[in-house]
């Protein structure tokens, strides 16, 4: 399929170049029109150009699927996937931008300089610590959205499972420990949220076990960070010997990681996010046998499958359609409790936490309560009727609303 | 109509993701496939991306159409509609990238690090010099055709009208005199590429007047580079002085700098291309009057247009289907050569010199000639059947074939 069609993505016109007259408007003389209007005033390019429609999926391939990395050309083939995910399922136009450069400061500058054709930005497999920094600094030195999708989707995701198979245990956020097994960008961003959500207690693991303030091996700036927050008790261990007396098994790690042995040593009625792809941490048969009430994985074969694409097209939709100059956290919160609504109580079970990707429902309720959020909180540059982002992104969305 | 559609581009899938096994075959996992694919063999990256078809169109809007430096938002409709044009006139897809920089080595680092993107880059309404140094930089630097179209459109096209005017009027390209009015991108374009055709006498003209070595006023590097290789009998003095006895007026300056008396001192059956926008050195009827062979403009409503629409699609559509690492000289002149081929003897007319911009020949005739001559050269990095590239852009293009 990639073969034959020479990639996934297309330029197109949407106007018609077939004669003279089409030219002139299109293009010279009629074109000065708009171009003079923006250099009046800048914020009609939101009026007369792509920009507030599209978003650039920028990535320097270091850490593409579980391929690692594999470099910017290789990279180009998900690069353009994104794409298409973001038209299919919001109507949101994107373009991959794969840089050839793995240096920081370089990325940053780069794409800071193409915010004139840009309407957000939507970071993508770059490997863990850049990607934080990348990002931290492009929200801050630029103007339009820049959100790191392997961070805050699966995360936004995985809350929104979270948020309902709580419901079904009759636990609280606030009461519940967590233990997030992987200290790369997804479990890292997925405390953060959860924080922000109310969630209090985490312990965060890596191959080498608990990480606590002052572990004298494997750490860096990060985990430092991560230390100070979480791991209160500062409990030293593996994740066998910590894992004990917990409630909730957040895995982005590697497949096995964790075992019905310990997933036997948690509190009653565990909830457990198993991540690792292709070959989750523990599999879902198993996860119940040994106790789990509810069981997510990244796999379209089980049930509760924790898919970024519930999440990254209704944000940027949502996001532009209100001119955001941030994606904020009160946003993603409002994208989590969008999708975890969707769940209607009667519907609630433990097999479905998590509405199904094709879901037609999810992109327009995500769109229209983070266009609400941004409204809220003061990053939206311009007011709109959040029933009208629904109803455009159900318009917009060309999925057949099913799974097959 | 820029505003009614909010831009004139979209990026469209071309693979359909409306159910999840769709989204299986389109990313995660199908799409792991041709990553590993050309993470092994990174030439493939033409196979399974867009990039063997994918221009991108780089500007910084410091020299946009007529209205100058109005800044890189300011200038997307004008990069748009570029797109429109390449997609339209020859199935290019292109992307705008509008840099917020001036700096020449900024402009220079950023376009590099997009490569793995791009299979071509048009740069577009860059002011000079800059635009010399940095396309100069980009060839040498990139591994992808760059081509900076307000150069070497321009200058192809007229050429194209040159090759056929001298046919009428039986002069030779090397003994006739050109006066080349306006030292600014185009101007200096067309003189390089008409040397290299044979042309061998010229003076080059700014506002200031004839430019010769030495000159001790208004002179920049690219002028004096100029001055060595051009007015070698170092006549000093105005347009109006030194036009007197040459053969050709090329215009690339302001409406009205060619008067009917300057015209008058030329030599006999006089060829003039004014090419100011919207209004040219000199009108049609008023250069007919004085005496002039051929007159060609920039305009649709005379006869002759001087339209980059002629070159710049079919050469990135000949470049491109040969994966080309650059468009060098013997490109250009290909391109010139069947452009002006295309005007046959039996047609050839002084009001018919250059072929219309509507005409479906051309785009084709171009792309063949470009891919021959880029195959004979060495800068193709696969051969192809040179009646296949005509035949498949023919298919893509979507004009009319008239100039309604």
């Amino acid at each position: 399929m990639h073969r034959i069609n020479k990639g996934k993505i297309e330029t197109k016109s949407k106007v018609p170049v077939r004669n003279a007259n089409d030219l002139s408007l299109a293009y010279s003389p009629g074109v000065a029109e708009p171009c003079k209007e923006i250099f009046e005033d800048p914020q009609t390019v939101y009026d007369y150009t792509v920009k507030g429609n599209m978003v650039g999926v920028v990535s320097d391939g270091t850490a593409v699927l579980g391929l690692g990395n594999i470099g910017p050309e290789a990279a180009m083939p998900v690069m353009e996937g994104k794409a298409v995910l973001f038209k299919s399922f919001a109507g949101v136009d994107a373009f991959p931008i794969c840089l050839n450069t793995n240096d920081v400061n370089t990325i940053v500058e780069t794409v800071k300089l193409m915010e004139p054709t840009f309407g957000g930005i939507n970071l993508e497999d770059i490997a863990a610590p850049r990607c934080f920094e990348i990002e931290e600094r492009l929200k801050k030195e630029m103007n339009i959205p820049v959100f790191h999708d392997d961070q805050h989707g699966t995360a936004i995701v995985t809350a929104a499972g979270l948020l309902n198979a709580l419901k079904l245990s009759g636990k609280s956020m606030a009461e519940i420990k967590v233990v997030v097994n992987g200290a790369g960008a997804a479990g890292i961003a997925i405390i953060k949220l959860l924080m922000s959500m109310g969630c209090k207690h985490f312990i965060l693991c890596d191959s080498k076990g608990a990480i606590y303030e002052g572990r004298p091996f494997g750490m860096n700036n990060l985990k430092h960070e991560m230390a100070l927050v979480t791991n209160l008790e500062k409990l030293e261990g593996s994740l066998e010997e910590v894992i004990k007396g917990t409630d909730v098994f957040v895995g982005v790690s590697v497949a096995g990681a964790l075992t019905k042995q310990m997933l036997e040593s948690m509190n009653n009625d565990p909830i457990i996010f198993a991540m690792a792809n292709p070959v989750p941490e523990i599999m879902p048969e198993e996860a119940k046998d040994a106790g789990a009430s509810v069981i997510g994985t990244g796999r379209s074969d089980f049930p509760n499958q924790v898919n970024n694409v519930l999440a990254f097209p209704g944000i940027f939709r949502g996001a532009l359609d209100v001119r955001a100059t941030h994606i904020n956290e009160e946003m993603k919160v409002a994208a989590v409790k969008a999708i975890a609504e969707l769940v209607g109580e009667e519907d609630l079970h433990t097999d479905y936490v998590i509405p199904a990707p094709f879901d037609p429902r999810v992109a327009p309720a995500v769109a229209k309560s983070v266009a609400i959020a941004a409204m809220e909180t003061g990053v939206a540059r311009r007011k709109v009727n959040p029933d009208d982002v629904e109803k455009r992104t159900k318009e917009l969305t060309i999925i057949d609303g099913d799974n097959k």
